[in-house]
C-alpha cells in the first residue's frame, strides 16, 4: 500500500516523500492538478535516481489530491494554513474510511501576509483540530513533523536528525505514522499526546523560524 | 478634506461611502485599480443622485488605495483580514504623518476558508494591532464600525441605528472618527477604550453573523 502526500508539490510534501521513496516506500504525489503532480514526481524519481536499477528504493508517482487520497491508508496533508480547509474539504469524501491522515499544517501568519515566526490561531486552537473538525469523524487524525523543515527534508547528501513529535486522540494511529518515521535514517518518533497538544507542537515551527533569522541560519 | 475608504469596492466600504457622502462629506474611494475605485465612485453617485441638484450632499470620487490614502486626513481601511497587511504595507508610505486612519477589519476565519462566525487570534492579538504594528509610529490608529454591516450601510431606504464602537490610544482621533459618526442619522459613537478592547470588539462581527444564522435574518 502506498504513502500519500497531500500538496506534495510543496517544500514538506515533496522533501517527505523524497525520504519516504528512498526508504523504500511506495509514495503518490498529490496536487491540485494531476499534471503538476505527475510532474514532481518524475522530478523526486530523478533526483532519487529510481529506474536506474538501484533496486533498494520505492516507487514515486504523481496524480490529482483526490485521487491520491483515494488510494492509500496513509495519507499526509503538507499545505500552507491559509489554503488547508479548502484542502481537507476536497479530499474528505475521497479518504478510505479507515485512513490515517497526518497533518502537517502550522498556523503561520504567512497566511495573512505577517511574518513566518509569528502564528495564528485557528478558532479549534490549532491547524490539526481545524482539519479534524472538517473530517469524517471515522478519520484517523494524526499531527507531525512540524519540526522538520522541507529544506532539510530536501538535502539528500545531509541525514536527518531529531524527534519527531505526533499528537492524535488514537495510539494506532501514531505507531503507523511513527513507523515510517523510523524507516528514514536517525529520525525517531515520539508520543506528544492528544490532538489539543499541536497547540503547542505546531508553534515550534515559528520558533524555529524565529531561531534561524537570529542566527542567520536554516538549520535551527 | 475628503474622507479616504481604503478597499472602497467592498460591502462595509462602499456602504460606508454612501452614507458618509450622502451625510455631505467628500469621499474618496480608493481601490487596488484605480479604475475599480472610480468604477465604485460612479455607482455610489449615481445610487445618492448626485449631480441632480439635491445640493445637500457631498462629493465622491474613485481612485487607488494610494493615492486616497496621500490625499486624506482621515482614512478608512474596510479590508478583508486575509488581505489587510498586504494593504496596510502598501498605503504606509503615502498616509499623512498626522493622519487618523480607522480600520474596520475583523479577523474572520474566512481568511483561511473557515466560517464567518468564527474568527482567528492575530499574533498582536486583533486585527487592529496587527495594523498597528505596520504603520508608522506617528499615524493614530482607532478601530471601530465592526458591528455596522456592510448590508445595512448599503440598505440606504432604512435608517441605521446603534452604538458604534471605538478603541485607540489617542482620544483625538476617537473624537473625529466619532465626528463622522455623528453624522450619519441614528449612529452613535462609544468610547469603548484602549486599542487592545479591539480583541473583545472586532470579534462581535462573528458574534452578530452567528445571530443571523441561528435565526436565518440578516438584520442582527
Amino acid at each position: 500500500m502506498s504513502v500519500a502526500i497531500i500538496g506534495g508539490t510543496g517544500d514538506e510534501g515533496f522533501g517527505l516523500a523524497l525520504r519516504l521513496a528512498r526508504a523504500g516506500e511506495d509514495v503518490v504525489i498529490g496536487s491540485r492538478a494531476e499534471e503538476r503532480g505527475q510532474a514532481a514526481a518524475e522530478k523526486a524519481a530523478d533526483l532519487l535516481g529510481l529506474g536506474s536499477g538501484a533496486g533498494t528504493r520505492g516507487g514515486i508517482e504523481g496524480t490529482s489530491n483526490e485521487k491520491a487520497a483515494a488510494g492509500s491508508e496513509l495519507v499526509f496533508v503538507t499545505v500552507p494554513f491559509a489554503g488547508q480547509a479548502e484542502i481537507y474539504r476536497s479530499i474528505k469524501d475521497a479518504l478510505r474510511p479507515d485512513a490515517v491522515v497526518c497533518d502537517t499544517t502550522t498556523p503561520l501568519a504567512t497566511a495573512v501576509g505577517r511574518p513566518a515566526w509569528q502564528v495564528l490561531t485557528p478558532w479549534e486552537g490549532s491547524a490539526a483540530e481545524q482539519a479534524k473538525a472538517i473530517l469524517s469523524k471515522n478519520v484517523r487524525l494524526v499531527s507531525g513533523f512540524h519540526t522538520i523543515s522541507g529544506h532539510a527534508l530536501q538535502s539528500l547528501d545531509r541525514d536527518l536528525e531529531g524527534d519527531v513529535l505526533l499528537c492524535g486522540a488514537e495510539p494506532e494511529a501514531k505507531a503507523a505514522v511513527g513507523a515510517l518515521v523510523g524507516r528514514i535514517p536517525n529520525l525517531r518518533w515520539v508520543d506528544a499526546g492528544p490532538l489539543s497538544m499541536a497547540r503547542v507542537i505546531e508553534r515550534l515551527t515559528a520558533g524555529l523560524v524565529s531561531v534561524n533569522r537570529a542566527y542567520g541560519i536554516t538549520t535551527a
